[in-house]
């Protein structure tokens, strides 16, 4: 299993590859690669190597081999279903964003216990109850939740969502969870990051 | 200065023993702390004893003393305002966060450039067209941003936002900025997390 920063590095250069490609480009040096990325040269045909991949040292990387590489690594070989708890404003955020880059990981359907947002198609994206979770993560082999809703109910939901098969929480609540060793959790939280940003601008 | 995953995890912990306190506990121990935030004490004894604190072996840490010594190393000593410049929903559900917890940093104002977003308070913040941004920055003395806009003008953005006074640039677009080394940027992109989770999923 390749190092968490290794897995974030290496989502990013195919975001960049394929950006690149679109644009025309056949070949892409790793310094070029470092210097969109804020990244060193180093790092990057460190991390390229160490997935089985090499360049030339005349052209740089061949790009569709490179995404082509990745993507082994990165993806599922099929599309990997993902479900998201909440349809707040950060609930449609992350559908819209999804909806408008391509990945390998599909959002399936949204879940909110807004009779509101229920039963409707929300940024794209099938809204059921949250009653359904069961039903909806059983039928469509879903393995992955994303967790955008408020967060004094994050560790119940997340709870009901392991019982019923998922492995894999992107949780955005704040709220740290309890959840069983063979259950992968990424937290996310905003005011870690925007703290962060205000620290540094305070030293410099 | 500290480490960006010392700061990280400063700015959690505070969160985590503000919630602790408030429940009622003046006292927390490390090992405690590191149940909660899934950190092992040993971690997080590191990162107390290199901001000068120590606990008591048989009480554990003083909250509001932790708290306090946290506070003096992440904020400066008044509160920092930032502004937010996109009211989509990633916007919208950014201000949201913020208005319902605690920080140093406050949002004071937010800018877009769809009239009917300008000019009136979304999420509780006074939102303006992007045109007022100079004028806002110098004279409530902002030196933190936050990009929740579409990727397609965010170096524009930034140069302006840069060319204006901006130090910080918590940056929610996906698209590598350039700015000048005297510029901090902190990046998040939802698409690398959640292809980092399906990775940990597929592997295990």
């Amino acid at each position: 299993m390749l190092p968490e920063k290794t897995i974030e590095r290496l989502s990013m250069y195919r975001r960049v590859l394929t950006v690149h490609q679109e644009k025309g480009n056949d070949f892409i040096y790793s310094h070029e690669l470092a210097s969109i990325l804020h990244l060193t040269a180093v790092q990057i045909r460190r991390d390229v190597m160490l997935i089985g991949y090499t360049g030339t040292q005349r052209k740089g990387y061949l790009i569709t081999d490179l995404i082509q590489k990745i993507s082994e690594i990165l993806d599922d070989e099929v599309s990997v279903n993902a479900i998201i708890i909440g349809m707040g404003h950060l609930g449609k955020a992350i559908s819209n964003y999804f909806n408008s880059n391509r990945s390998n990981i599909k959002i399936i359907a949204a879940f909110d216990k807004d009779q509101t947002k229920v039963d409707r198609i929300i940024s794209g994206i099938k809204s059921y109850h949250i009653e359904n979770l069961n039903k909806i993560i059983k039928s469509d082999n879903c393995k992955i939740a994303i967790l955008s809703m408020s967060p004094k109910d994050a560790q119940n939901v997340a709870d009901a969502l392991i019982y019923n098969g998922i492995k894999g929480i992107m949780n955005f609540t704040s709220v740290p969870l309890n959840v069983p060793e063979t259950v992968y959790v990424e937290n996310y939280d905003m005011i870690t990051s925007i703290e962060k940003v205000a620290y540094y601008v305070k030293k410099n």
